[in-house]
């Protein structure tokens, strides 16, 4: 049928601004609430950016269901073909601490309508690796033969206990033809340019853009919006952050200015956007949900036991972000 | 009916020495091997242990599903009945990242047959939590409310990124009617000395045993049995250790010892389960394994990605044992 | 001369409690107090106490000069050997970055009329270490072959990057012919255990004392007093802990209860060692200076950037070793 | 005397490639080798760099007395002021636990000829900080207050136990007449960007280069060279690069390429930079030694007791800097 073909067509993963979006729930219970799920995609579709990535840590995946998460990519998946974005990839993330139940969620994710599997290392029996990076190596590899979708690595050493893939590690299996990318949230930008320059096949890019570069054979993404520059100018292909569910102009626009050559003025919104981002790193899932509340009208709370900000922090992870709403409402 | 009845009988909570006990998996298929895990059970059950625990860090809780947990803590229940042990306590592991799905795991312990929850902090969101404390305090409070079991605080730092719940909390928590008992596997003994304190509501046991801590009103469990002796002699009642899956005479008789003022000889026997446990403590769940395959020709491997050891490997492990297996079978 | 002898007599190490006395300052010029740490040397010595120790983590040994550090020890081993306390041993720690300087400590304490050195191993760039144990391994080798006095082992994970000796490496490292104890303040006691049990040439004592550990080969001490009897059940050999500074009586009665075979007083005692013990580990060097000020009128503050508590927090400390302090003042 | 002046012109803090020098030791008595630390100075400045810096921990700092300290950086100074490099500034590691010792070290690198002090926060006490962010506050002002020369604030978790500064207290002490500067070794460089964006008065330079970022009011350096054009591309006004003691050139040649405008040639010399690195970082003084040894026939070991290479171990890390030193020698 065409909504097969909606949800399983080819959605090739382009440089740009991704946006790990949040999962919404009812107020009273907790629920998934699929109706803002679905508004906060189009808005973020809308606002320009390349891609969408479910079940993150900024959409809570470890506070969902096997059929919660599938219903919050579906939710995601048709929204976004309902509003003219068919073509826009979604990522979806399927770290878990066994290569079965990483590869069922690959398996539930491409089911879902997602395109790209993001995936944790397994780090709960992390001292039993012998050694880790083996045991790292083999782990990927296992779950990438098997997954129905291409894999994405994703880096977050404070997300598993200090766990931290090396270049070595991220550029041996940058070789395995069903592991496509890496998703550098250690903010490591010297590992990202090796990363880069080691899996990169044409020339490097230059500040005045690239077309060269739209098909990268490995994508390497910055995992948060205060190092996008910091990223490109080493040949990174963009960000997939969190900061991105308050302002996806801002993150678009820094990129663009960047690939046209307007180094100052890329900057100067780098200087803007990485303030915000200061406010969303110190607050996470909490302070983001609390920030959108208060600027843009929804956002609710997380699920608990996660605290719900009382009426001085939620003023104060609004304030956080005043500047960087005020920059995104100009765009 | 009886086998209702059975399933979920009034089993007090008592001193004594609990086994969390190994997940076994079919070899080629690494599906669940529950002819093993009924053979274990009753293996231990034999052996003279007070109780048991499933899907703690040796039951891999973190590589089944819902399904599987339930599976397991059935398999054991059954095994336990059908071999005239319906009356040991069966401790289940439903630690999770929500308050949500903590909540329903300790559903479905109950309904698996479970008669108590061992309950980890969640910790993904630590660095969010408002403060630490405040948010534990009332994720395990929401959690005593709603749980058809009683609850057992398992303290342990290294699984949850250091987080590590003081005195203080666990003191706090102890006066929840339905939070019955804490597992302290950080090793901290001072912290047991203070908790057994303020959580007694008789006078202090001796060396020579006490009846009237026949029932403590809040159970304070070592998580290691190298420390045995060290909880006992301030008060504690009793250990739920790994090490219990390759000796559980040994520790059974390392209690019994203590308790009848045969200090000397508690200590002599303390000493190679000491020495035993160093090389629990260093294997984790893949060296328990191969000490078990190696001595007891049952256990096979934790499901992947846990490596699985090599002949010298498995052999280093094995010799790790011999001094403890020899004592075990003399008892 | 005679005072050289008093200096340099021999000093065995026996069990018991050793103190790592605070070093205290003037109040204006952060100067050294001799004064007061000569009274405060004294005071101990008259509550009963095995020995002390200057420059530990309560001595704020790196907060010292060389010539400090030998002002503190000779201070204190003339303060003794003036009250008739000539034959308590001194410890002093002498842990450092580099062999060299750890070997010149060692010379230096000896100067000042130290008997024996406690030191940590160097963790600065542990991640160079090849591998740690080792590097630590030959540190403490050479460290032990040059040093005029004898080594005691400092293991003190959060003193050194969390940088942790295993029982395997201790056990080797007691070989040495001037290697003669270990300070355990990991709080491990199964490592305790094991390191008991590997060095214990004799047979194990039992609760009701035992002459033949009198002069043990290779002294194991608690590092802090809230795991005493944690110790002592697994024939460790005493402790070396900064609580002793408040409530050195305490301490050694709780240690003497147990050795006389009363477990349940010395268990009752415990308890309430390790409760004021929760204040002394929360407060550290801060919190127990302010205890001292503010039950036996002297202690001052610790130096430069360490805090000085404002009124609420002197309070709260002082509030925190009330209990403590009156079952000290009624021994 | 001219020699005085010499010692004590005016050497203003610019942007540029700034070096923490090695500190040599001859081979069999491990002294300072003053005549190998005069000629690596001079090699480095005839490369080109913009200043050195001793005492970092490139320097081993924490392996040498304060005599020796001063040693080293008068050796230092002497060799440039000789060879015609009066004018290049040299900064001085001088961190320490107590704000008295540090302020004594700040006092006696001007006495040696040091022009700027690099100061880490103490952090053996950290977890008594009242708050960490206060009690850093207080301890860098007092020492700034007092130290004849400016200070460099030293942000580098990994050696302070995990203590991170964050954009915000960098910004607060900035304000400082006498805190000048900052060196980022925690590769953050979305918080860099934030402390240039707080920290500038002027406008943001372009790529191409911008003169009035010739005396910025506060200097901002990345502390690893592999993030380079990371911190250039946010306004970062150089390095302060260990690896700069094997290929000061390139990193020189790194960042000009870049102010003139010339990004893809940057990029790729950084491609080879941070390759190099990766070897630098793995290695640390250890590796960094054993390359100058294997390339340029100097460098000897590392104080004990740091471990030294092996002939395999000194192959693999003289081959992990070809690439680069092959580049190098093109310069």
């Amino acid at each position: 049928s065409s909504e097969t073909s909606d949800f399983h067509m080819n959605r090739p993963l382009v440089p740009g601004v991704y946006v790990p979006t949040m999962c919404f729930f009812e107020e009273g219970t907790e629920d998934v609430d699929t109706e803002t799920i679905a508004r906060h995609a189009v808005r973020l579709a809308r606002a320009g950016v390349t891609g969408l990535a479910t079940q993150g840590s900024n959409g809570e995946a470890v506070h969902l269901t096997h059929a919660e998460r599938q219903l919050v990519t579906v939710t995601t998946r048709k929204a976004l073909n309902e509003s003219g974005y068919a073509h826009m990839p979604i990522i979806v993330g399927c770290g878990s601490q066994s290569t079965r139940e990483t590869i069922q969620l690959c398996r539930e994710a491409w089911e879902a309508g997602g395109d790209y599997a993001l995936v944790l290392p397994p780090s709960y029996y992390a001292p039993l690796f012998a050694p880790a990076s083996e045991t790292v190596t083999s782990f990927f590899t296992a779950v990438a033969d098997a997954s129905p979708i291409p894999i994405i690595i994703y880096n977050f050493p404070g997300a598993v206990g200090g766990l931290d893939l090396s270049s070595d590690v991220i550029v041996q299996l940058s070789r395995h033809p069903n592991i496509v990318g890496v998703k550098l949230t250690c903010g490591n930008t010297g590992k990202l340019a090796r990363v880069v320059a080691a899996t990169r096949k044409s020339s490097p890019s230059t500040a005045g853009g690239n077309s060269s570069q739209n098909h990268p054979d490995f994508l390497v993404l910055a995992g948060s919006a205060d190092f996008t520059l910091q990223s490109l100018v080493v040949g990174g292909h963009g960000i997939l952050a969190g900061l991105a569910n308050i302002a996806p102009k801002a993150c678009v626009r820094t990129m663009q200015l960047y690939s046209e050559g307007k180094v100052a003025e890329a900057q100067a919104m780098q200087e803007v956007v990485a303030q915000g981002d200061w406010t969303a790193i110190q607050g996470g899932v909490v302070g983001v949900k609390s920030g959108l509340q208060g600027w843009m009208g929804y956002g609710g709370h997380a699920r608990s036991p996660l605290p719900r900000p009382n009426a001085e922090q939620a003023n104060k992870w609004k304030e956080g972000f005043r500047e960087l709403v005020m920059l995104e409402k100009s765009l």
